[in-house]
């Protein structure tokens, strides 16, 4: 199965920034640990901070069989009517995932915009939410297989 | 570890309660299941239509040791301000859980009133949802021994 | 015909509560004048101040065949999401009945949360409310049987 | 008694305007059997597309002994303050009806201005709310000359 | 000078509507007093419940030389985008006039939607606003023509 | 193909009315171009300045075959409910036409209440906006024939 | 009979204040011309740009017999819960004018915080509102005196 | 005097809950100071953390004679109507109190639904507010009494 | 001890100011009864209708040792950041007083802008509310010294 | 005459997403029609999916003699301050296209914050709205020419 | 040039009010280094805690030639009509400065009453924003004279 | 010192675009007098219409030792939660600018989305704003070097 992590603005910058909220490892590392972890899946790392080239990965990835996006929007994801017309544009099951619990902060992070196109939401459980994430795009090949 | 799956009003319907919602599949049928797939872990199910029996029961297992909680408020999920506070006053780790994408359904069911108090948030994976919260808990408590 | 009439909180002190908006006649005995005017009919009525019970009645007689619930919500019809649930996920038809006018009154009374699950609402009729909600489904399945 | 029947915009289009909501009865033919249901009163029925030819009828029979309204205002119901107005200039108890359910509609129809001058509504009920309408008047006349 | 007085909708009940509002005195009666105070104006009066009618009114003598309008719009100040329209499209100076403080009343009164088209607005000083905006008109002429 | 133009309140004004918004030409006067323009159409025109009228003439074409509405609701655009109801009514494509540029103007001006029931908008384009709307149904009608 | 009239914060400022909104003439000037018009009336003429001078002064004069008062807060006409409750605890009548019509300006210029604690309002007929009011006060008296 | 204190939901976490908010001691040893303090009054301690509890307490000694209840709503101050009708069905007053001060803390917390039908309120002045409620009674009570 | 109270707006007024709000008793005539009732503290009073007086005298007294403020800031309190910022800028503690209870008068009344800044608020115990605001400061020393 | 048609994100898509709303034909098929119907005018057709690539292309072009640009911005309609003001910043008229009506969809999709900079909006009418648009430029320049 | 400081409410607390917020430095100490920073112009520095006092000032300087006022109005700043006013009704051109950066701060302090009258703002650079205030003023100076 | 100064959208159009809001000089111009007037600083300049790119631009100078931003990042500044993440991401201050006074023009400009992660915002003053802001850092460096 493959399986595409897209991270959208500020996201490169894990593990030096803010890591009060964030933490301290960059994703670099902590995708390294995704892929030992999950060694029968086809993954993939896609980070960009320009909200249109999110929107062509999505394109270029989400007519493909046998796959699914995990969505990391950052902060395009309590603006961009754009990214959830992407969403909802392509066929792939789109998995929302964000680091850090957005209702125990500003108001403004309260609202998702792309959340009603996703399948779902994974929030505030730090990297360990990619990883369930994977899990659930696994388990549900497996059920669909039965 | 102790972890006590709390669901709140008409959870006890599942299976036969709005089935294009939420799925055909009874809660006590997918506890089993779970049992089975979590057997190192001493799981409790409890359900209560009733607010402030909810509350009792998080007061009752909210300071135990090594304990968690995976609470679907169900409706009070975005009307109450007193289970809020009762997640705000115990000391266990509760993880928020809804079965269906509250984002894809009516606006009032956007806003959770819980969720600055719970630790994360799992939505719209449909009961498998409870599977990755336990997942969490554990993979955490493997982390933090080591 | 299983007709059950649900109130909500704060309606057994009818009589005694706020009479000049609720009139001086308890229900208890308002009731007995709707046995003696519908006898062919099986009556049923319950009373709650505890939003989870109301939740729970609802459940127990929202499966049956032949059988509708007249429903004041009182206070609850307001703020609870959980009981508009409880009816989106039974069966059985419910009329939503207010014995006063709700639109008379404070703008907080004026948002019925459980309206949009209820077949209609008979408002500001007192009593009669209740006897008129019984004469519809009277009538509705006179019409069925034609 | 006299009884009129007062429907606004829209409605004489009954039965061939979105019959999903509305139904398939026109409102002439449906009259008819109102009239033999309650042969001891005296029904009228008037309707109009002009929101001042409504506020005119009104006031034409607003300040006759022994008279009701019976007001279904269609689409002025969520706009016309002069009709709020014109019922609250009479004499005559008037009593709303709508014959869908408008909390299941879009949020515009939620709020009726004219509500809080009416002595109570009747909604969700399709054409049977007239009916209860009457019958709620016939039963008062009674109560009251005991 | 030719003044045009326009009341709207039900001010032809002035006089019998509400009169712990309005007064007890009709428009008619307080009229006549209105032409003996002023014997060298043109006045004209004109009633309608009808928006349309209000606005073809204003059309008639919205171009004429000479001519003021005193307009007291009734509910249609509240909602009436059109009648707003028309005091922008025609030449003649507007008054707006009110009865009753509408600032003492309704929030949804505390609006009016033409007042920003008329030259000014008279509320509060019930049948003698008229008198005081006619006042104004004959004043303004007296200085126009030093 | 029948197309009637419709045109709702101060739209008789046009040339005389705020020229610096609306232009110098009357409609009847463009109107005769759009005959001479569109000579194998039956077009038909029609003014009011009263809501309930515009209900009616929407009424009385509406369900005829090969036939299609514009139009300019003027300021009950913004609050007619009616309207609206009457367009969804109906059985023929009405087409939205704005001669000035609604989003250029007040914030009341930018919320159509009777798009959301028509086929399009054409909003800004001065008198041009008739023409092009007739053009629409005109190219339609023509690859519905192919 | 005592005529009081407040001008409140910048008035002190008008004829050289914004002329395009307020005119060249500055109020002292105005005032003498009203002191000649109403000679038989006790005009008094107070100003300051401190809120709680214009307390003060209302305290002053507002429980005399045979007074009036006539307010023009200015920009605490907006914002002043203290002076709106000092024309609520005095006797006297007190009249709200505004030389500019406020509804033709900024937003925040259209609430008035005052006006439900006046008598009524006159708002946009410049310096002349204030001899309205005083020509109000004296019809007033002498239709009382009859 | 009958004095009964009726704490709502979570406030039997008193003293381990919070206590940075809150403070350390539990209420039932608080209570007994309050019972030394005060050994004239019959005092009565009750707590729920259901809501409909908490109204069934109201009514049963809300019609007592010489009895006041001193009320902490905990969280259902900020959501429930019916216990707010609840203290407006019954004779006694009913003063509210607040341990921490709500206006320092979460905006949802600023709005009490049941202000309006207590007496009065004490909030922010830690658990020595229940002390001055008690004090308020005693005191009115001698005042009556004289 | 000392302990000042300020009172704000109209408060000078109490005893002839609306009496069914207020009551019927002056201010300086109650103060006396606190000094005979509080000897051993070192009572001032201080009113002044102006907001920056108000805080002139916070300021003054805001830095002194042993010194607590009882403030009833009248309409101030509604709309008054300089105050607000007044009582966060020195280091006594200030109490918020209320004569009526807000919460059952006009919504504006139910916004305190000042209390997130104060220690606490009594509200809607009449005159009564400043004696038990003593009463707390004098205890709250009593357990300092402990 | 140049015409520039820019379109913004997810219209690449066009044909192959969500076809029930925007039909099933690719954008480059239709622009082929477009050219042979508009053969004496010079069309370039643009795509991008990044918001500042689209401001690029607008000011690129937007200070060319004899150019106009038809616009559908996709999302960034609802969302980008900037691309509005690019609109503002160029000299070339700008048309604003949508193919569905935005009105019958999610409400966030009714407001376009670039309307107000462009010379007018079609909308709804399918692909068909891009040749109305040029047609509307090419009946101007004809005009302009006269 | 006259350059003439205005600070409104508590700036004379300035050093000691809320040091982590405006810092240590009192304004006397601070206003001795801008004077001697700018020897070259006449610098004058006033405070007052009362509003009308601040428009007093601003009234008796802004008519003076070769002039500028540099105004922080504190609290005054999100609530002061009249002060903004005041701006607009004089000639000199008024900066706004705030020490700290107040859209850090609380969200009722995001709002500027004033600033829409100012030329700008200077806010968040400590007291260092009145140096570049003058700073601004003067090179303007040296600009016009060349 | 190393100072950035980041241009967002539509500023490349500086001197051509709006001049009446945005005067005649382009950017490239003013920021060679910038050069000239502060030569022992190393100024940067970089503009960019494409949102990650500013983010970009701010992650590659945002950890570098003594360097400082200033920000203007035009439409952006109202919508880009990304932006306001990329600020908040690094190291080193950034200073926000507008040229025109953002608090005269529409409301959508009065709300800045990044003022919250800058240290301060110098707004209104046009170019001159640029070189305060070097001004400011500068001197902090003076400061902070003593």
């Amino acid at each position: 199965m493959n399986i595409i992590i897209i991270n959208g603005p500020n996201l490169n910058l894990l593990g030096k920034r803010e890591p009060e909220i964030y933490g301290n490892e960059g994703f670099e590392s902590y995708y390294k640990k995704l892929q030992e972890k999950y060694p029968d899946e086809k993954l993939e790392y896609y980070q960009s901070n320009i909200e249109g080239e999110i929107i062509n990965k999505i394109h270029q990835v989400g007519f493909d069989a046998d796959t699914a996006i995990i969505l990391n929007a950052g902060g395009y994801t309590h603006t961009s009517v754009a990214i959830s017309d992407a969403i909802a544009g392509v066929n792939v099951p789109v998995m929302e995932v964000h680091i850090s619990n957005i209702y125990k902060r500003e108001s403004f992070r309260h609202k998702s915009i792309i959340s009603k196109e996703c399948i779902g939401m994974i929030s505030g459980l730090g990297l360990e939410g990619y990883s369930l994430a994977i899990q659930y795009f696994v388990n549900q090949k497996l059920i669909n297989q039965q």
